[in-house]
């Protein structure tokens, strides 16, 4: 079955972006360029989830003209997933994005169960709420970024129950941000 | 210089405590006890700083009578460090905790400049939000429970501007306990 990852940046306070959607905290790395970040976040990924506002700010965004080669090639590499956004009122535009306005988690269920490879969270905030909410993430990879940012859209709010996770890895880079990798630890959940 | 540590198990979601002060969450980790844990903590250090509801909570605590004498050794090394209590008010109490009322600032950079080893800044959620607005945290040692709890005391709230940090460790437990360490970053602090 297919699992359902989120991949994000976050600030040790939490945050995913700034009061005003900044992602200035954003620390570079000399080992990884944000090509082969997106690559690696996509390789194991043939389906992305958005919610409707990021899929608005981010869902079909290309490149700067001066972007590197690496960096053109992974957004080609995005716009070739098939897209899906939870939307309450938005049936569709003009792409191959399907649009989801009902029955989350049936429809979420019914896709996990077809053949293929993971599933990218992509968020934002309120999508991950409703999807931590429904128990529908498996994975969390979570690279921490080393700055507490002190305001902003925090990436858990609203969450309802207790989840308890599994690490599978923790590894610190040069740069300072962290990857945090969870599995969901339904065995145990109290 | 002393340095001031903050040392402190939080949430993946950034909380130390429950509601209600729950703090069943914490995962047992079979490679360390609490003892070990406590002593760790201790090695470098002979100063603990305490909000006042912290103090009167675990200020003077003393281990279970059924305690392994690790334990029992850890709280002992715990009670011989001299004790400074943040208070508006309260001005001392029958032990030789020195309680500080007014000029935050002035008095922790005194008691920093005194020869000896480093401070624990041990919490809550209010003083240390203090010290972080006044600047005043050195280094950060968070261990990070694989749990994410939804609601309860978060870490860091009110905090009012940012504040780059240094990764200097990152490491992963069997436990599921990631230790996180940081230095704050004034050189780039923007």
């Amino acid at each position: 079955m297919r699992n359902i990852i989120l991949n994000l940046a976050i600030t040790l306070d939490g945050f995913i972006e700034g009061p005003n959607g900044e992602i200035d905290w954003l620390v570079r790395d000399d080992e990884f360029d944000f090509g082969d970040i997106l690559t690696d976040i996509l390789s194991d990924k043939d389906i992305i989830f958005y919610g409707r506002i990021s899929y608005d700010k981010w869902g079909n965004s290309q490149p700067d003209e001066n972007a590197s080669q690496k960096i053109k090639d992974a957004y080609k590499l995005l716009h070739n997933k098939q897209k899906y956004v939870f939307s309450k009122t938005k049936k569709g535009d003009n792409t191959n994005a399907i649009f989801i306005n009902s029955n989350i988690k049936e429809s979420v269920l019914g896709i996990k169960e077809q053949p293929g490879k993971n599933i990218w969270l992509y968020g934002g905030a309120k999508l991950i709420t409703t999807f931590l909410n429904l128990d529908l993430i498996d994975e969390y990879r979570l690279a921490v970024h080393p700055v507490i940012l002190g305001e902003g859209k925090p990436l858990f709010q609203n969450i309802e129950d207790r989840h308890k996770l599994r690490l599978t890895d923790a590894k610190g880079y040069k740069s300072g941000v962290t990857l945090l990798s969870y599995k969901t630890d339904r065995t145990t959940n109290s």
